[in-house]
């Protein structure tokens, strides 16, 4: 499926909050070559977490605003394909 | 509090662990980059996360085993003090 | 906001889902009573709390799928406001 | 494993807990009667899990506290069991 998606508008934002994720995460290889006590390590783990799901909210919500939503303007079968397929992803986000 | 600790001695797996993960991440942005489909990243970010959970098991259970079991050894005030420090880390993890 | 809504068609269902879910909470209290083995209510706990993930999915598609997919076809503000609930109640679930 | 375990000396709070947890099983079936609006039923799954899940905190704090240190000072290849096995009750928390 080629873009643009609803989330490519804000595409800088997204990059610029995912390369902060990765500098989170060589953060943590830090943390592990220093010996860096656990449950600090563990606190960090927890905001890079946290951080990876608002990202996957905003581009759920994108998703839901733009690609659903053009889908039941055209109407059709596509509708049901694309609400199973978001709810699809939210359960596997729930599950992690 | 100075190391090493209980996940020292698999200081090599973790870090290994960590590099792919963020391996990971720069694979998102290279998604973002190419208007790959939503879902596609979505499903993207869940490995992520499941990842980055696992790495947060491991260390958590090296904690227990080391961390914990030795200020049980110890005896004392400090045990109550580890083991709602570990509780509080679990309920960290448990809300992302 | 009265109903029918999304989930009504299916309220027979859900409700028995429900019903399931309660009597899962009395035998969590069946076990405590009769000093069950903590990881084995833990157990309970998990298999309890994915049953109602498991509702909260099905209740969110079909949400998805009336009320939202209505709103998009009826046009104007309401769907960016549809959409903003919904992402803000994924966000409420993923936090649990 | 017969009791009494950890949790055993706060009994009656726990069932407490696990009795307005039931309670809340039974409102979301009366918002189902009722058709209440989708939206606010989610809301109410997600404060049920998050009191499933302090109810399962509470209960892993006290096994770690007791169950888990009892087995440390026992000594012997039983703390690895045991530590592996809480771990285990973690890791499918998490994944709820």
């Amino acid at each position: 499926m080629t873009g643009p998606h609803g989330y490519s508008k804000d595409k800088d934002a997204h990059l610029k909050r995912l390369r902060r994720i990765e500098g989170q995460i060589r953060g943590l290889q830090r943390m592990v070559e220093e010996d860096v006590y656990c449950i600090d390590i563990l606190t960090q783990v927890s905001a890079s977490t946290k951080a990876l799901q608002s990202f996957a909210l905003q581009l759920l919500e994108e998703h839901l605003r733009h690609c659903v939503a053009h889908a039941v303007e055209r109407g059709g079968p596509e509708v049901d394909a694309k609400v199973a397929e978001a709810t699809a992803a939210i359960a596997r986000l729930l599950r992690t």
